[in-house]
């Protein structure tokens, strides 16, 4: 990947790729047997930390636990534990929570107020803590261990490849209903120094997206200060994890997680904090791409591109409105052109436009011109709408706004999936 | 049905009930062969009206005509297609929309000012005129004969029998995916005389509600002036139509109108007024239910009941947000309890609560307390569940706010019914 001229490239080693982060995922027995489900981040000195959370009224304990441990700025491990969302369930809930996070400590030997925990699973069920503690204890040996072995051998090639498989361990026990596991790791050359970039994410539940709780931790050795890693985490994630979908909607559960710790030696600034930036944009939306393209019972993937709105808010509403609407995924499950239901999903985003200049695009082939349908020819649009990707691209005459939402389509398999997830 | 020890009765003859109206149903061509797919609606003299339109940025071009006629609180005629909504078409669009009226206004010998137009069906098809104005012609030579019909004979019941027949023609005229007619009719007794009450309505996307166009017809004998009708329909479609499931969503071509004829030569005040309301908004509140009945691909009708918000605002922004939640609706499917999607739909409405002071009961059956899941029988629960009328109680303890909203399951014969709905 290129931006102005500064390259980044893909490396091995997900959550775990940066200088000083250890991470391991084992099989506690919260899911079900034989699953990962519990997963732990550990980074060998203190990080500046940042964090975005759900907006949802209600929140999980371990959610709130998490932002209180946050409030310095700082985090040395992460615990996360799939299958139970530990949320609704009263005092019970904030002290298996709070347990949590303490036996990472004790058994890390770090300060428990520089743990933070996330939980996904469904909402309302007790916490399984006589299957978590054990799991706590196996996980931190796992990443004490690689520690160790980082340290003391001279064989850095495998140690890199028992490093990266155990990240991907802890990759898949983050997952729910996701099919596949989401990482990805970088690597940067700027002017200061080479930065690495970590990053796992989770999430699958398409149609209310986030409700499908979305999970994603970023982990980087560059030198950066916790209020300006919480600005670009913000900036980040509105334009990806935001944009996957639906109406704004969150889970109880949902939190986005970025330690710095700055063990690279390099303290990006100018050009190389541009790139940087530019580095982290691009993997939270490749994750956001990954959740959407992961969609419960998706066929299709579907990116709304929207330009020439009057400002980026209102890009984004009528992306994000388009990309969530019901009557348009379930168009394009059916492979039918149905431009209308997208002037109307726009119409009623809540964002303002002249509908007598919207033109619209499907996989390239124009299908509205100025609020007007256009004669075109169904086999061709039939044609291009067999495509597993789908592109609607909403050209507005309002503005330079732009904005890109991703979603999927909406099918008989999401009904399957989600009629009967608790039991 | 009683309030205050007034009553109003339930009676036959659908939307020309009261006294000089007039209405026809005819098969014009539109939607496809032997179906009924035109309606008119006439008023033996001028009446006042009153109209509540979409919030959609793209509205219809009859729509835009309608609000036009609108402005001077008059109308003594409504012509109503199925089939094609009359939507983004630009000037030919308007054009037909305007030929619509004129030929009405002709045919019924009546101002064009004083006709309004409904369309509801695909969007972005040219409306076949070539269908549609001999269709209008018949439509009119129905009216006209009945009006001629009731003004010469004497044999009263005959007469309404044939009118109330000719209503029902009108109503299913209106319907696109609906599968049953929505109509009924009412009379007041009250201090100053008789009052009749027609209303038809249409509507069954159920997912984006209003997406599937939400049409409805009022008329009344009763004497009202223009700013109060406005004022009453205002608050009707508040508790009623906007109640309907989702999120505030409207399509290209939503609308609802009332006239007001005052041939009974009753004018309600005081209490009368009062209990004229409660009819009206009665009768909105009992289309919107069978409106949400008849969901697309709906096998469970779902009312979500609100008690305890801050505020009537909160109450119905909570009530809509978990009617409207694909998880919930899935999981009413699926006969699942899954109070924690309830909880979390809640959550994210964007109304603030107390999370720790929430009680939910499905059917009945108390699933949540202060926020945390109960020890419930499941069996209990699937048993309960198992009932094709799904009740949610959510009960909060922040204050008197109150609200319900209605919707529906949902389905795979959803996903059948919009996977292709346009070819």
């Amino acid at each position: 990947m290129e931006t102005n001229g500064v390259q980044w490239k893909e490396i091995s080693g997900g959550i775990s790729a940066p200088v000083g982060f250890y991470a391991s995922g084992v099989k506690a027995g919260v899911k079900y047997r034989e699953k990962y489900d519990l997963a732990l981040i550990f980074s060998a000195t203190k990080a500046n930390a940042a964090g975005m959370f759900t907006r949802n009224v209600v929140k999980a304990h371990p959610l709130l636990l998490t932002q209180k441990h946050l409030q310095n700025g700082q985090a040395q491990a992460v615990i996360i534990n799939s299958g139970n969302a530990n949320a609704c369930m009263g005092e019970r809930g904030e002290r298996d929570a709070w347990q949590m996070a303490e036996t990472t400590a004790l058994e890390l030997g770090i300060n428990l107020q520089d743990v933070l925990v996330a939980s996904t699973g469904v909402i309302g069920q007790p916490m399984p803590m006589e299957k978590i503690v054990p799991g706590i204890k196996s996980a931190a040996a796992a990443v004490k261990s690689l520690q160790q072995q980082c340290s003391s051998s001279i064989n850095n090639q495998r140690n890199c490849q028992i490093k990266a498989l155990s990240a991907h361990q802890a990759a898949l026990a983050i997952m729910t209903t996701d099919t596949k596991e989401k990482e990805a790791s970088f690597e940067l050359e700027c002017e200061g120094g080479t930065i690495k970039l970590g990053i796992m994410a989770k999430g699958s539940g398409m149609i209310h997206p986030n409700m499908g709780t979305m999970l994603c931790f970023i982990t980087t050795d560059a030198q950066v200060e916790s209020s300006r890693l919480k600005t670009l985490l913000q900036e980040a994630t509105d334009e990806s994890f935001n944009m996957v979908s639906v109406d704004g909607d969150t889970s109880t559960n949902d939190m986005v997680l970025m330690l710095a710790n700055g063990l690279s030696g390099v303290k990006p600034e100018g050009k190389d904090w541009h790139v940087f930036s530019q580095m982290v944009k691009e993997a939270c939306r490749s994750m956001a791409k990954a959740i959407a393209r992961d969609g419960e019972g998706a066929s299709k993937f579907l990116e709304v591109k929207v330009t020439g709105a009057k400002d980026i808010c209102s890009a984004r509403m009528i992306a994000r409105s388009v990309c969530s609407s019901n009557l348009v995924k379930t168009a394009i499950y059916g492979q039918d052109a149905n431009w209308g239901r997208i002037v109307a999903a726009a119409g009623y985003s809540g964002a303002s436009f002249d509908p007598e200049r919207v033109d619209v695009f499907l996989n390239g082939l124009q299908v509205a011109s100025q609020g007007r349908g256009l004669q075109f020819s169904e086999d061709e649009a039939l044609l291009r709408l067999t495509s597993k990707d789908i592109l609607i691209e909403i050209k507005l005459g309002d503005g330079r706004g732009e904005a890109v939402a991703w979603g999927c389509d909406l099918t008989h398999r999401y009904i399957d999936i989600n009629a009967d997830y608790r039991t």
